[in-house]
């Protein structure tokens, strides 16, 4: 039995190798970038007029005849001369000469001539090439998790495709005789078959949308063989249930002849006390409790900062914030406990139901508290982690 | 110009018909349920065993003939007489007139009998039909919004379908004679367009996929007419640029030749001070800013919420919390400012470069930080409202 706390640290220290893909950017949101990026273009890429008005070169005279016109998207070169202006749009080419922008709330205009009634100071309004980035410049570094504006940045650049790291393709291994597939009348003795479809499900809200299911009876050859099958389809192994000792749990055995190497057996924390957690070369497994809020809780745990780790990301966790509980808890079980809550105006409330077998009070939370497996105690007011679901 | 806390306020208030559609459970994450949900089964569905063990009827004895075994999915009713036991695992059927379960850390076991070696109470072990949830009884309520434990949880109760709110089809209308398709040299006088995939990144962010994309030049008849067309494919149409007062800028008539009423336009904020929100009928119309960054700040703080209106969501904002400042900031300007700003460890740094037409800086900020208008500075160490962008 390992601790809760060095479990997340084996998690967090496998090594492996990261592969990386090229992807469009319509496709890499959320994506992480998996080299420097270098922008081809200085932006703006022209001398670009800030604001309406008039592009003149500023003298001391205050009256300036209005000889052209340049607007945004005008490739045309335009030449004044000395006291000559040319009406300007924001967006819109500098003419070459010109060094001012006055904005055209400060002038009147009088046919074909304004006359400035605030003077400008020379260069206003004016944004010059590569203001906001240069050409050859580093913009966008590697690591970075691709957001809308990145996004919106490299296609303001003239960049079409990125490279980013990949997803991986995630397989799960579905055990357990007592489950039914919906959408027939119940049997006796059986239960319908969720944690396929809750899994993926959370697998999709972090993006990854590779997903094989596969389905095994309980017997050590079938499990043997889904396990080896799910092996050859995918990057990581998520196998639900059949883990724990009981006379028909086959996954453990399956796992070894398949050599796929242990390492960590059984977490002191509840709920998910029966986590496994293997390798096999640069494959990974997580045997989940059959049971879905505890396989739940482990997915969040850690199968999430795994599988962020395996697409480049820094931040692999999911956010945590302290806040104050608005009851008590008493921990008498020496193991950490990540209880479902609910976070509201900095304050959260423990949930009833906490039962492992409870996924009803699971989905009204949007927090796992957690309480260290040597915190006998909790007050109402106390400060505790909260682990945010919804991000 | 409206302020633009009263801006918001009309977004959380204009008023419309929500539309629902049935979804199967799969395609239901992120949305929001319409009805009340019942659940037609009881949970769990029979006398599950909590644990591997034995089941009894418990006497006073402590020695009990093993006669048969019951093992997760099997469906077939075991008859338990006084003095017998049955072998039982996790969530297999508790045998009719059992009424304990003791779990096989507490016996020893010799030549097909057991003996209790620490005594159960009655009941132990045995999670009662219906002990989560009882046929009938509403189990998720209207408005909730379906994350993975809630999918997995119908899933559990023998639930497909759901009914669900519709998400809106959202059209864009990029205009400017200056944008250029990415792909080619860029032209003299020309910028690459980017809001049309910025935005469609914000977009499918929220849950929002139904998206066109329609682009029109600087004439009012084309602006008339693709923004006829936009309103014919969506319920929602984000229009870029041309709604400030430059001779070239014919949004705001075109809008209102199709009849679309303004509800509010020009925000005292910066950025995205030429701000237009209207409505025809239930379609709702925003005018956005032809600049990239002040654009997605406006669809972070006003598109966002109305869409998540749209599709029924009750916490229809951006989540925000209080942190401190790293830095100090000068508001001079009289109006609501939105700075970008990267917060970690519950600190905030408002970043450099918040020029309207700084996407660059907007790429690796997670937060949004509102100053109020009438807060004319902000000392390092203040708190500061911050608008969370990557949730």
């Amino acid at each position: 039995m390992i601790s809760s706390v060095n479990a997340i640290k084996k998690i967090e220290s496998v090594k492996f190798e990261t592969l990386t893909e090229q992807l469009n950017i319509e496709n890499a949101l959320n994506r992480t970038l998996a080299h420097d990026l270098i922008t081809p273009i200085n932006m703006p890429p022209f001398r670009q007029s800030a604001m309406d008005g008039y592009a003149i070169k500023l003298t001391n005279s205050n009256t300036y005849n209005i000889i052209d016109e340049s607007k945004a998207g005008d490739g045309r070169n335009i030449n004044l001369n000395p006291g000559e202006a040319a009406r300007i749009f924001t967006g819109a080419m500098v003419p070459n000469n010109a060094d001012t922008v006055v904005i055209q709330e400060n002038v009147t205009k009088d046919s074909g001539a304004i006359t400035i009634t605030k003077r400008p100071e020379q260069f206003d309004n004016i944004r010059p090439i590569g203001e906001q980035v240069k050409r050859g410049e580093i913009v966008l570094r590697k690591g970075i998790k691709l957001n809308p504006a990145a996004i919106g940045f490299l296609a303001g650049i003239g960049i079409q495709n990125v490279i980013v790291y990949k997803s991986p393709k995630v397989s799960m291994v579905i055990t357990g005789n007592e489950l039914q597939k919906a959408g027939q009348e119940l049997e006796e003795g059986k239960i319908f078959e969720s944690n396929s479809v809750m899994l993926e499900a959370a697998l999709k809200k972090i993006n990854i949308n590779e997903i094989s299911i596969f389905k095994t009876r309980d017997t050590f050859n079938e499990t043997k063989e889904t396990i080896a099958k799910s092996l050859d389809e995918s990057d990581v192994v998520l196998i639900s249930g059949g883990i724990s000792v009981g006379d028909y749990d086959f996954v453990q055995e399956a796992l070894k002849v398949n050599e796929v190497d242990e390492i960590f057996y059984k977490v002191n924390q509840k709920p998910g006390k029966p986590l496994w957690f293997g390798r096999k070369g640069d494959q990974f497994v997580f045997g989940l409790p059959g049971n879905p809020a505890s396989a739940l809780s482990c997915f969040y745990i850690y199968v999430t900062p795994l599988l962020n780790r395996l697409m480049g990301s820094q931040s692999f966790h999911l956010p945590k914030i302290k806040s104050r509980t608005l009851s008590g808890y008493k921990n008498n079980t020496g193991k950490t406990l990540f209880l479902k809550g609910i976070l509201k105006n900095n304050e959260v409330e423990i949930l009833h139901g906490q039962q492992s077998s409870m996924l009803h009070s699971f989905a009204s939370s949007n927090v796992l508290v957690r309480i260290p497996s040597d915190t006998k105690l909790i007050n109402a007011g106390n400060e505790v982690e909260c682990i945010l679901l919804n991000t």
